[in-house]
């Protein structure tokens, strides 16, 4: 096969760009730039994600419509973690010749349908030819000024919340690698690892009201980013292990070995929101918000060390045990 | 070694950040995203560009500080070619582990002074390790409300003119693979291959004027590039070959078999400015922009194609010889 990258581009835009090209968003891919006109009173989001494989997802394993949905999710989560709106994205994809027929098709569809879900448009990129499937995305977003939620914001007594289940991703990661013919994307064991949800509507609503304090998304383990939140806001936090909402797991799954705590600790690719809340404020917190449970696991500390307090009730220094690429693990 | 991706993260940000912050930019590297205030009567530019190893540059030909240099100032020179004001960018880099010392060093020395030339601050971005090195960058940058200049822009009896002299890149690029012992930074020769400069002023005062009818930047040839233009125009061109400023190449270079003029038509890496005048605006263009050579080499024709005059007299279509990281060559 042969394809030029004027046809790739053209591919490309064609089947992920919207009909309906949001008025703010001026010129989406085909020339030099993407130019977007902001709206007068808000601040410019700006984000960037590496999507690479054999790092961050398997060729044999992941359905290219998973990567084509999580790739752009995973750029949005940081949106959501600043309480911003997307607007649109920049899809850079460097791929061998081979998989620019199928794999190119459906991997659009999966960015076509997270585009959509999100409101995100596709407004530009760049395409090469590589021997790995690399991926990177830029997400532009809107928030109103002086209203994006900051990793520095939490203070001593604030109450530190996390949305939804973790250590889900992981787990579907898990059954992922131990599945030997690869994914099928029905199985909603793997949802949380193949599709996994950006919570916009929530990160927006926490900036919104001026209910976080401090916010960021989980993506590499709570093990790993809450003690980031903390440096940020040069504060320590004590966590309730028996709070932490783990991964349910059923005996007939035959994962009995797996530790569910051990999952929402150290697991990456949640994308779920980690925020603090002032002590005051926590009342005017719902315990889900739009489905999505919204849990108290721990408090903010003004000694700067991040204490897990384990079921005995006593307290063990947090293991950064979470997602590190130079870690070799 | 061992080194963690918030390290990583610490050095890139302490050796690229600059420390007098544009006003605009209000959160760099370390938060979940850049924010950026644009200012009323702006339009947002926003443009990514890839910069892998075996594709865009050899690591073993290629010093490091040029490789930080040009990933900057490639992705700058499409932000010129809108006749925009570069704001901000983000880095997306992935490297082996043997690289984050002293590789890492000389890449950000070269990325400071490419970022501390063009105006343009780091304001985030994401780190991963790979085998091989990956590099993405994206510029933020903004232009006067309608006052950019599209590819789109060029009718029939428009002046074509060049920025610059063309091929000197792809003669650098000879150059640099003929060197069995890798580049020496200083090398004059190279200059042009190694540390482009991405025309910025030029593409200001061309946009701000009302001189560029229609413009993009000529990084993958101008037999490549001059087509783009066309298609997205509508229109066609004839060009003259003796018109075309190609390399000066002196016998005693031992480059007795180059032609000059197929590098200027088919070399790649120029970053200089392709764009279009109308008729009664060229006695306002003066022949050169801060020492660079401003060169008519053609006119656009309504007939749908590119010819290329020789020097006989004779037109040949014009056969698109340029950079495509999908042809085999």
């Amino acid at each position: 096969m042969r394809i030029r990258e004027n046809e790739l581009v053209q591919k490309i835009s064609g089947s992920v760009a919207q009909r309906r090209i949001s008025g703010q968003l001026r010129l989406g891919a085909g020339d030099d730039t993407a130019l977007f006109e902001p709206r007068p009173g808000y601040e410019l989001i700006l984000t960037c994600d590496w999507f690479l494989e054999g790092t961050h997802f398997l060729r044999d394993k992941h359905p290219p419509d998973s990567v084509g949905w999580k790739c752009l999710a995973r750029a949005l989560s940081d949106v959501a973690a600043m309480g911003g709106i997307p607007r649109c994205f920049l899809l850079s994809l460097a791929l061998p010749l081979s998989l620019a027929g199928r794999w190119l098709e459906e991997f659009l569809t999966g960015l076509r349908r997270a585009s959509r879900r999100f409101g995100c448009a596709l407004a530009g990129g760049d395409t090469t030819r590589s021997r790995q499937i690399l991926i990177n995305v830029t997400v532009a977003g809107e928030v109103k000024l002086g209203r994006a939620v900051l990793r520095s914001g939490a203070h001593s007594g604030d109450v530190v919340y996390v949305s939804g289940r973790l250590g889900e991703a992981e787990l579907g990661l898990q059954t992922l690698k131990r599945n030997k013919r690869g994914a099928r994307s029905k199985d909603l064991r793997l949802k949380k690892h193949l599709y996994p949800e950006a919570r916009i509507a929530l990160g927006q609503w926490l900036a919104e009201k001026h209910v976080a304090s401090s916010m960021m998304d989980l993506s590499d383990g709570l093990s790993t980013d809450l003690p980031r939140l903390c440096a940020a806001s040069g504060v320590g936090a004590r966590i309730h292990a028996a709070s932490i909402p783990a991964p349910l797991i059923s005996s007939r799954r035959g994962l009995g070995t797996i530790d569910p705590l051990q999952l929402a600790l150290h697991g990456g690719d949640d994308y779920e929101l980690l925020f603090t809340v002032r002590p005051n404020r926590t009342k005017s917190l719902p315990r889900s918000f739009q489905g999505i449970p919204l849990t108290p696991i721990g408090v903010i500390t003004s000694r700067k060390q991040v204490v897990l307090v384990k079921e005995s009730g006593r307290g063990h220094r947090f293991e950064s045990g979470g997602w590190d690429p130079f870690e070799l693990r």
